[in-house]
């Protein structure tokens, strides 16, 4: 029976829910399990699909479902069992699948010439109206198990084995996410590294793993480098079976500076590596996902990948349930952070359809936000809510300007998706929001938004600041005031995390100091590169050795060398220095406007309205071509399967 | 490590969810599972479980976890691994018990001598406060995994061995719940039957198992026999090991009456088959929790074994969770019924907490029941919503009068129950109710309360008057009248389901007809004895030879031969005839009153304000005594674990 435009369904939502629970559960620190210290949605345990069809030939198929399920196929009234041809006469009929599944998600497969698991399908779950069935492109065979995300594998041997410490360490050309073979006498404990030093450091390391005394794999973690104790050379075989999701990257840049091909090459590995079933901060650490985090890597992968089933699996393992009482991993400005990235991923794609899916849980947590404002509308944490912003010392007396400036463009984007009827209450909040901000945040005579006013202290931050500039609450003359008030303004305390560089570039970006940027991608991420960086890292102080690198959070080794949010350079020169800009959501019309004077040469790649732009620069000369589409299998899995056979 | 007083922890609601789901997808129909069509509430997938301790001295403890959980025990901020000791000195100290688990409920047992999973836990999911930790009283061994729940084993011996067509049939005593052994060569396919003639018809009979060729074991399942074709006695050794949730019955019910005492006793054994992990419609079908049935079995388990807790557990299962969008079972009455439910067990126990707990429920389900209101005030089913009542010939043009006999009855119960500042919102919803259907659907001149009004037609079924009886709808003055003019009126079709026969009986015995219903006793229960039933059936017609009983919904064996709304006689001989009667919610005071011109001796315990009371009637002489407490095993696990240890 054919299969092909085939995949396994379920209901919306669930398959990342369920798959973000694995993936949240998934950290081990010093051989201890960490599950994520947030909400976590679960998936529905009964659903039936339905479809009807018009048959002008007899037929029969097959219905497989998830191991562990319980159910049955019912055809015009009549109960077979799973797993078993079911045949169909000519006419008219009607096809319910029904299953239950308490473990893992509900899904079938069906297999069959006419009848099929392709995109017609409705499900249903006894709550709430038919919607279409989910599916996943990575789902399109009957023997997949869609409760076990199968990756795929590239072995990767040792680039040398080395006698030290009374030991073997092997070290790989890169960092991987890998399954560890380790084959000889016994389950030696295995001591993992993302740096040398960590591997060499039994005690101090994050993690260790033990290979199965039968498969001699390990669990799959992240290590460039491995350690055994006790042994010599030749005792273990040893090699690296990496696994990975396959998300082809669309994304070339080529120039005549070294320096910068090398940057855009790095930070393309290190997103690679933090993408898979959804985008995580950091492969070793914490292999979570963040709201935070994920806003920026839209930013990221909209330029390298193009791939809107990641975003989309990310923001709905992110998207919280009804009733929303809780924020996105508890934090008040990732709930807010979710919002955008709601519009962010829908205008990279020029998909609207996005939100409307995610409408019930943008107007509930839009609810839960707007519940907690003060007597002059100001959001303010509650007793459990983590108001974060950033890793700073802002004066945190009241109500946080920047936790503000995110609820005003929150509100704006909930003004923009709304249905009619709910538009004008959400324009009205932001409007009412941003004239109590300017009331009291701005401080005339600082030039600056203060970080808070309660205290009486018009402490200034760059953050704020920053976000008005982003949120268009400053208008420009205000912008150019703030670039020497703040940006500029050496007694502002400098942003210490990149997380939040990411928007301060992204603002001196926008405001034209393209060359502060490039200095700044070639102090920062360049000089990762120069202490011999295969991936970027959580963070980097220039002012330290090598050696002191590797801290973070009071743990030795705590820092993370292969961090989601570093790959941001990848965004700056693609939309900024090579100057590929979508003019409409979704990129079918674009602007290409290369800042010149930083090339001799480009030869780039960028995916846009979902075919590749070629720009050239050589000799003077610039060349912007249609280089084709993205290919199927490289885009995101938004449209259904065929509709075209008789239903 | 001391593990007394020591019982797994999770949160509340999680555990009978997870086990409801389990028992909802239980059933199978000739080999095909048959997951319940409802709304399947899930599990929370991660909680934490906190607690501080002031010790005296140095302490030990190890927490164990659920298999397949992830997660570390945090002392102080120190992180340690489940199933590992954690020393932690004397002094004050903070434990977190972390866990996330995808596939099962996470749950923890903590051994220790004063660190120990006892109930001063509180358990927190990041969406609510926390709350106290919930246990229950058969999970009290570390070594008892609280995903699988383990039954109790008793070997039957078969009673018979008889060659027959071909085969041989294997016949018990009674009717059980048992995982067949199979010994012989192969694996053999069984054909079960709750009567010998459904074992006999391999096509017709409802199901078959066969046994696992290692433990030659068959799936637990209902049968009373068992049939093997092409077969000679000898090939096989069978026997069954009957699996059961221990619940102690509390009540004896002896008279001079043998029919009677026949009746109690196979009511008792039909109603203990019918309840384990929840309290079920029947044990061979549907094996699902339904809000109907489990409404009518509160007052038989209230007189037969007083288990608080199992009520619960099946009240939880039912319970749904925010945002309340469909109905229990997806049937409108049973919502309803759900709500008196709550209330009832409440009564039974003396137990308000019970209401407290489930009040974000009850509120979410009653918003839904309001938001169906027609112009009139009505409630009316959508699209997808069962108005049940019962299978009867109503007029189902518009609203049904029993429908909002239900809601008039359900919003007391609101109001009762609710906080001071929404009980008068549910107080003039009720009054205008009651108005509007004094208005609508009494019919002076028929002297009766009419199924519906829209067309016309004014018919009148017993269902409405009844629930007017019940509900104190009807004055004193009109339910006499509605003796006459419906009840005794033969004109008025009878009630043809047990189901709502449990709902006529009890309206007679409020109003006297002690004799009437004495005689349907003797007519439909000793009927079916005179029939040879070991246990009584979901339906019974006394005009029907037994080779016609067994058919039902066109299946020639669809009908369940063990279903526990056909064990009623024992509420009604309880509370009418003996005359046991709690005068306060709990039974603290009671009344014993017996009809003595139905017996001249009685010799019979009943449960009562958790002791039991036991009386005796013996030449004309009555006799009330307390027979001593209901021993704590048999009692509820509402009460927390000892909170004697410092905290």
């Amino acid at each position: 029976m054919r299969t092909e435009n085939a995949h396994w369904l379920w209901y919306p939502g669930d398959f990342e829910r369920y798959h973000a629970l694995k993936q949240n559960f998934s950290r081990v620190e010093r051989g201890v399990g960490w599950p994520a210290f947030w909400k976590s949605e679960g998936f529905r345990q009964r659903v039936v699909f339905r479809r009807s069809y018009t048959l002008t030939a007899d037929a029969v198929f097959t219905v497989h479902a998830v191991t562990g399920a319980v159910g049955y196929v019912q055809l015009d009234g009549g109960k077979h069992p799973f797993g078993s041809p079911v045949p169909c006469p000519a006419g008219t009929h009607r096809v319910d699948v029904h299953i239950g599944c308490v473990s893992c998600v509900p899904s079938i497969f069906i297999e069959g010439d006419i009848i099929r698991s392709d995109g017609g399908w409705l499900v249903e779950d006894y709550d709430a109206d038919p919607v279409p069935a989910a599916y996943n492109r990575y789902f399109a065979d009957p023997g997949r198990d869609p409760s076990d995300w199968a990756y795929t594998e590239r072995v990767y041997e040792p680039v040398s084995v080395e006698a030290v410490n009374g030991g073997v360490l092997w070290s790989f050309e890169t960092e991987l996410t890998a399954a560890l073979e380790v084959v000889g006498d016994g389950t030696p404990t295995v001591y993992l590294g993302e740096s040398r030093a960590e591997a060499l450091d039994p005690v101090g390391c994050y993690d260790r793993c033990a290979p199965d005394p039968v498969t001699r794999r390990c669990p799959r973690q992240a290590l460039r480098y491995a350690f055994i104790p006790d042994c010599a050379v030749g005792d273990y075989a040893v090699r690296a079976i990496h696994q990975y999701v396959d998300i082809p990257v669309i994304a070339q840049f080529e120039s005549d500076d070294a320096e910068l091909n090398r940057i855009f090459a790095v930070a393309a590995h290190t997103f690679s590596l933090c993408c898979g079933a959804f985008m995580l901060d950091g492969i070793k650490r914490d292999k979570w996902i963040w709201g935070g985090d994920a806003y920026q890597s839209l930013f990221v992968n909209r330029y390298l990948t193009a791939d809107a089933a990641l975003e989309r699996r990310t923001l709905i393992a992110l998207s919280p349930s009804e009733p929303v009482r809780t924020h996105v991993n508890t934090i008040v400005d990732y709930s807010l952070l979710w919002l955008l990235s709601v519009e962010a991923h829908c205008d990279s794609y020029g998909d609207a359809s996005f939100a409307r899916s995610m409408w019930p849980s943008m107007r509930g947590l839009m609810a839960l936000c707007l519940s907690q404002r003060d007597e002059r509308g100001f959001i303010v944490g509650r007793e459990r809510d983590w108001v974060f912003v950033d890793w700073a010392d802002f004066d945190r007396d009241g109500p946080l300007c920047a936790e503000q400036m995110l609820l005003a463009e929150s509100l704006r984007v909930m003004a923009r998706f709304a249905p009619d009827s709910e538009r004008t209450a959400y324009e009205r909040a932001r409007a009412a929001l941003l004239t109590a901000i300017e009331t009291h945040y701005w401080d005339e005579e600082k030039g600056a938004y203060i970080d808070a006013f309660t205290s009486g202290r018009r402490n200034v931050t760059r953050h704020a600041n920053i976000f008005a500039i982003l949120f268009g609450i400053a208008d420009d003359d205000r912008c150019r005031r703030l670039v020497d008030t703040v940006l500029h303004n050496d007694d502002v305390p400098a942003i210490t995390t990149p997380y939040f560089r990411f928007f301060e570039l992204e603002a001196l970006c926008r405001l034209g100091y393209l060359d502060e940027v490039m200095a700044a991608l070639r102090s920062y991420w360049g000089g990762m590169l120069r202490l011999g960086a295969v991936t970027f890292w959580e963070e980097y102080d220039p002012a330290k050795p090598l050696e002191e690198q590797y801290e973070m959070y009071g743990d030795p080794f705590g820092k993370s060398l292969c961090h989601a949010w570093a790959a941001s350079p990848i965004y700056l020169l693609a939309r900024y220095f090579v100057g590929v800009r979508p003019l409409v959501p979704g990129g079918a019309e674009y602007e290409v406007k290369p800042q010149t004077r930083f090339f001799r040469t480009l030869d780039c790649v960028f995916p846009m309205g979902g075919r590749r732009v070629r720009v050239r620069l050589r000799d003077g000369a610039l060349t912007v071509e249609d280089a084709g589409p993205i290919h199927a299998t490289e885009q995101s899995d938004l449209r259904p399967a065929s509709h075209d056979e008789a239903r």
